[in-house]
């Protein structure tokens, strides 16, 4: 059953920037934790920092068929997030079609597989985290799917779900509770602005956080 | 049995460098999909696109002695391609060596193990695709062999080969097959360059192809 | 039993910065090729170079309570070398304990671990050598301990030895070594330094190293 | 936010036990081949085949005190399906959990993590499908969730669902589903009883499946 | 181009046969330690010890079909080596496939890739030296090859090729070298069981091999 | 510097022989949770379980000469635990070497590299525990140390440290710690007997820990 679903809902423009602009660890902490794609995925250059709507792909090893497919799919401001049925390393998405998704409105692609044309795709700004650099095809043969629910590097996505990326990792924010984690990330944020200052200043956690009784407690000893 | 191979054959370096152009992901189209190296060879620093003939090493495992017997066979315009008799991640190879094999007209290194002093390789603009860095030392004890067939990260390579290497990885051009493969790659150039233009201004894949009809036909649904 | 060693012994000033000037690659072999950590630490970014005394942390996985127990123990000059009881990507570290141990001299972190904030900490120009980068955080409910001898990345580390750290991996001499570790490496770089402008200018190491006969001994042939 | 369900819907019994029979890789082919956990996951000793509702399990790294939470939910055939929020060796599970667990009727367990006392859980006939086999111990003072969906080896896993598990691997039929992919599970053995007889006898799948014309269509050559 | 080569070489049976009985290790020390795959093939069940004349295949990743065609060209005594264009952990190969491959004679299948059914293989008593057990499905979409040259688990193979395999691992003889090889493998067996004899009795290799002498020559100094 | 330490204390024998009975899980748990080496160590059968005073290896990558130096240092109830300078995969040992060291009273291997001929050291009964099974040979040409502390699979040992292997991995006992770590692993064994019992009729862990309260009070919510 091979489908393509063209109707998504999607967050609010502006819980989406304000999510990018918070990045990946500070949005991961302010959903409790939640939402992390595992380690192997890695951005193709360093300092690239987005937040997109999902349009999820799920293809075959080997097949990018699906790419092609879900690139009509996309919006002004979404993201591609694109998984296999079984791990596979192949250069699914290069120049050509990183072409085309931007100028469909694409902000990047999040795939738990191989890229391939990396020097084109960094020239063109066009951001990239993957499981690999490949330069090996594909092939368009078999089915498989695009807006359906997927998971990614260990993450379950949605169509529409927001997805952030850094050089930190990738995120996945639920749709709905998108203004909510967002809320979260700024205060979490302005919490931090205060500590940072103290931090710098000399002052030590162990003290900002009221730590020490607590360690004592549990047994800790200086020697 | 240790042979070092004093007389290969080399490729036009009017072929080498057209492949060179052309670059790893089009190269490897261009002959069918194949002859690709796996991809955990990775280029130490961001920017290198080489090709040149291969004079190839084999060596042990935490044994580089027979790098020093290959670099006597190198000519301006060859490559180095280092496998092993088993996997091994020391740092077989570093400045001094680079140094020396730069001085006989070595382009580069493809080294299926560890390579050390990556900050001078980089200084230097030596370019190494290699699976480790790392600064383990290695011996001079066992002998290998230098011009024989090699499987180096799972692609076969004979001596004189053409060996191109970018940030997409390595790919190994027959010798007597680099001129038809330069040909079709730049065949394959020439036709990716209307379509980009195409696909830039928002034409569909799907349309530029003509998938759509085999999309339905395979039974893809819309929903 | 957790405990905090308080007074700990560092190298001199001197040996250290020296060892740092040396490198990862040249101290490894001046010490007779051990102390270097496996090659799966790899820098946040490249081209950094820094040595200093150890402040080691044993932690539990996905716990860094630990990290702001040590960040009181540092010392100008001081690096931290975090390894955990068993294998963790999680990102222990972010730009807030940076800020900290940097204001109490830190030069830098070895961890055997993840790290995350990476954007940041290469802004703030701190340097990290990590396993893993990833946005994943941790909990503070376990204690484990400060300044005891720990295995990181495989390599057995006292607190006080001396930790250098490049862009080649990670490499301990203990502390009372530092001195003549120091001396050989020089010694070394002295050595290479000839070598270097004899293979800049052609000759081969074949010669210069007198291998002929003993790769004949050996049964080289040459066909 | 810690949970724990404990109301979940379970399939029919009659179902379970089916797909039990039917076994790991004709299930994940009649449910369009979706629902594998990856290949990691393997079971501590050959020749289980098992079946059962999943209470399923959330836990931080190296901390197993959900495990004790989930056991007072199980009912006669269940199953535990455990999944941490980042990647973990530690040994979770040994005998004395599995002592208890059986008493509460589980046949046995699935965790992407480590577990320990194996030659105790063979002896016992309590079967495991994990990652590692690991004697590292945990702690108890991190709370996890119980009975929440869980993307377990790369597989989301509702509570309730049918898991499925021998020595191919781990696979996850949805509760809801469970009735029709048994049905098709069991035409597709029928199915696969006549081939497998003609097979025997000497004749060809490219016969049997008349696969030549289409071979030749997509330019096959015989040489 | 995707061809089947329908006429191969074979080794002689006795050879074949001779290989199969000495086993891998011994194999691959005869023939001056080449010719192993690696390490990461492992056997589906322990004991089996076979050999047989390599009926090859290259197969895109997640599609089996060119084993169909494949078995077409198995005679009495051969074994598969199926290898795939690029890294794969499908279930490539099952009951189905190993009963026909039976029928015509095979001893084995060597596939760095997946397979699954392992409990019915191991019931039939059919071999399969694999990289993965998973019962992750393929497609038959796409064609490879049959009967060329193939890198199979880093190893080059002819068709014809004799390939043995045990719990050691899979060695690969070029048919032409088989009875030469053999015959060093009988001398190297009847050596060693002269060795075997004075070491059980407690003589020391060091004094069976005459060691001493070489290993002060090093350096090496007891204390 | 090569150097064999030829007189090295041993715990008592009936220290090792306890420890053996406790087994890795119970032993590693007693000393609060330390001396694990990492879970890729694998034995090469199942069910054996004992423990000796170790003999330590220090050997370069592809060279086994320093097992044969090794073996004249064994004493009745002695275990060999062999480490490498960097990783590597290769056969160090097989069954010519696994005679000699039986008959000077070796209880087994442990070694964080390669071992081959397993079906006889399986016959024989000659437990290894290794980090893979590999035919691929090694040489004789560099040397290493005998009876120096080694970093082994991540755990530090010493000369004549107690080292226990089972089914769940391999644990490292400080010689000087034996009788005490056999005490605790003795009072924990009997504490575990009575819980055994009355998991086994059915009573709950959170019961017979008291565990309920301190889960409530960290938050944990029934729903």
């Amino acid at each position: 059953m091979s489908i393509v679903v063209t109707h998504i809902e999607r967050a609010e423009a502006s819980s989406i920037d304000g999510l990018a602009q918070a990045g990946v660890a500070t949005a991961h902490e302010a959903q409790g934790r939640t939402g992390l794609m595992h380690s192997g995925l890695r951005p193709i250059y360093a300092g690239a920092r987005i937040a997109g709507s999902a349009v999820t792909i799920l293809m075959p090893p080997g097949d990018n068929w699906m790419i092609h497919v879900a690139i009509e799919q996309l919006r002004e401001g979404d993201l591609l997030v694109a998984a296999t049925t079984s791990p596979c390393e192949d250069g699914y998405f290069g120049d050509l079609l990183a072409t085309s998704a931007k100028a469909r409105g694409c902000r990047g692609l999040i795939i738990d597989a191989g890229v391939r044309d990396v020097r084109d795709l960094t020239a063109m700004g066009f951001p990239v985290w993957s499981r690999a650099v490949h330069a090996q095809g594909t092939v368009k043969e078999t089915l498989g799917s695009v807006n359906v629910p997927v998971v990614c590097a260990g993450a379950l996505v949605h169509p529409g779900d927001v997805v952030i990326a850094d050089d930190d990792g990738v995120c996945v924010v639920p749709r709905a509770a998108a203004p909510s984690v967002l809320e979260r990330a700024r205060e979490r944020e302005a919490r931090e602005q205060d500590k940072r200052r103290r931090l710098a200043a000399g002052e030590l956690g162990l003290d900002i956080y009221g730590m020490r009784d607590r360690l004592a407690g549990k047994g800790l000893k200086y020697v």
